[in-house]
């Protein structure tokens, strides 16, 4: 039984539900931020983000800093990108908006790519881009949280090193990391960046990133100095080296609370292949949108190649909005999302499959959601009668 | 009995014990961030940092941000200062260096004016300062966590209106807030920020600010752009305002427990006046400072006046280092801080007395912690002969 007090089950793209263990976490007694066990905490953690994205290279670098996920957008326009330069932003929904907006910011020069709502930028026009001038960074959001919309990472990591070797390759993962494929080495990234609270199963809270050590070279070499204070590498790097040396270090006071549950929640991740996890949300992603479509409801991934695994967003019947169908979805112990792509926010509603979740079939969350919804709409569809 | 597991006494500057009470909101169960319940929470303690900071000023602006207590510098320095303006920065310790530091990042032009360890530039110099240049800002740390040195703000803010009425008044309070008098408008502060985990008693990971109509008004006829993207008032500013309103509202995430954690300790520190939350931090601070100086050992702070309240930062006898104490204590369950200070880091301890632990007479951690002290300090010595 759940030591949690009753509770609707949260089924938003993030936050996501969280275990018993990673609660009891959160309730971790105070301790010193420089004291020994917290020390050895913070620097197992630090250390289990090797194995959550797969890079044994030593000279890849793990941050955890307290702050929501748009901070990790900050530690790339601060550190990674100087004044001036260009960077070519991938846009498949909100966050491919904002991502531009925080590197202008910077004084970058950010050029995005865009495709109709559901679908993405493809490889060919990647492609011309590249070679039409010289980009820093790539920047692409593996998930993006607002339309659900996939980008495999693999086949745009072939293009760049093939076109443009030197760009640097930035992974928004914030809605992927622990859900979607995702290997740091392997698809040659040079940032992945994440938050505590979605596929990995933690509170919100810690922005989350792992960088290459060309990346780190890179930032090491800049001319200028880092455009953020709180965000500069230069201020957390040895702190970061420091911790998973297993020696106190003080820069600025970490969440040791956060840190604890991000603990607890990596091990629980990491006790199991990855490629089952991967594999697992796949299953129950293919299952929700499979019943999705048999309820008649579009998705707004437009192809089954663009779809996330960790969530699904799905258009409404015509006329119906989301404070008509999310109230009664509450009312059946279920919490969906809204729409959050501007252009359509009043159209659809948000799905997360990720995590405990998806994870644990037990807990039957995703059939109660699918009942709920299906259920809820016919209640809709019956007052309208 | 507590609820929590056994554990050292939390002695340090920060974090500091908790109550069983905010422990559990710590373990509250994942809420989604743009749902009624956690909006009415968040708007809550929104509603709640305005009794804390003792503004009735409806232009007063909260915010509560993830992040540590150093956010809070990046959210002034970015949003506050205009590139090429002048900050005069008083400085009482570490705090002081890192808060120029910070404003120079952002473009701002930074002047210290500096004491010896121990003492606090005299208002004299100030007022002398102010005269000879316009400063858009002056920053004072109003307890510096590295020396246990006070700041008084009255006779602070007084002179600063009657020289240089427009400059704008930076309190650092992350030592000081809910354990230090502190009136936001009546010593006509225009920005006061504090951390969660000091004498508030919440777990860390939360930046927390008030900033005056004043301020607001200058942040919004700012010519530049805000410097930072996770640290811009634009960004934040509609989304506090729609919280507190008790609406839906998204830039980044929100760290839903820590912000419940945040909700219940503000409610146990405005269940009883202030005034005498205050003057209970004064008499345990005079008794552990009475007991310290009769046990032969001198403190940092100069002068009584220039003592903090809420903390102690006390020199070892001669010859002694912090890494031979500090496992003593530990032995006898205290967590005391080694010296933070660059210069006397190896000469000295802190020892914070805040919060729940000056509060909670009955829970006995102020003695217990005095004669750890003593009986360690005599192991020492003892071991020496």
């Amino acid at each position: 039984m759940s030591s949690q007090a009753p509770h609707p089950s949260l089924l938003i793209p993030g936050p996501i539900e969280i275990t018993d263990e990673v609660s009891q976490s959160m309730a971790h007694y105070a301790q010193s931020h420089v004291g020994q066990p917290f020390v050895n905490t913070f620097g197992e953690t630090l250390t289990l983000l090797r194995g959550l994205f797969q890079t044994t290279n030593p000279g890849s670098q793990p941050f955890v800093i307290a702050g929501s996920g748009t901070l990790g957008w900050d530690l790339v326009a601060a550190n990674l990108v100087e004044p001036g330069e260009d960077v070519l932003v991938l846009h498949t929904g909100y966050f491919g908006d904002s991502f531009a907006d925080c590197l202008a910011t910077y004084g970058a020069k950010p050029t995005q790519l865009k495709a109709p709502i559901g679908d993405r930028p493809q490889l060919p026009e990647i492609e011309a881009a590249l070679k039409e001038k010289k980009y820093k960074a790539v920047t692409v959001t593996h998930v993006d949280t607002s339309t659900g919309v996939l980008f495999p990472i693999q086949p745009l990591s072939d293009l760049i090193r093939r076109v443009s070797p030197d760009t640097l390759l930035v992974v928004d993962g914030v809605c992927s990391v622990g859900g979607e494929e995702l290997h740091f080495d392997k698809m040659s990234i040079d940032v992945a960046l994440t938050a505590s609270q979605k596929a990995i199963g933690c509170p919100p809270g810690l922005s989350i990133m792992m960088v290459s050590e060309k990346a780190m070279n890179v930032f090491q070499s800049r001319k200028s100095a880092p455009g953020s204070y709180y965000a500069s590498f230069k201020n957390w790097l040895p702190i970061m080296q420091h911790y998973e040396a297993k020696k106190p270090s003080y820069f600025a006071t970490p969440p040791t609370q956060l840190v604890q549950a991000l603990h607890t929640s990596l091990k629980q991740v990491l006790s199991q292949p990855l490629e089952s996890r991967f594999a697992q949300h796949r299953k129950v992603s293919l299952y929700v949108k499979s019943k999705v479509t048999s309820m008649g409801l579009k998705q707004l991934a437009l192809d089954p190649a663009n779809a996330a695994n960790t969530m699904t967003a799905i258009y409404l019947p015509e006329g119906l909005t989301p404070p008509q169908i999310l109230p009664k979805l509450m009312a059946k112990g279920v919490v969906f999302a809204g729409g959050l792509h501007r252009e359509i926010a009043a159209k659809y509603i948000r799905f997360g499959h990720m995590g405990v979740s998806a994870m644990d079939e037990s807990r039957g969350e995703i059939d109660k959601a699918l009942e709920a919804l299906k259920t809820g709409l016919a209640e809709v569809e019956n007052a309208k009668k």
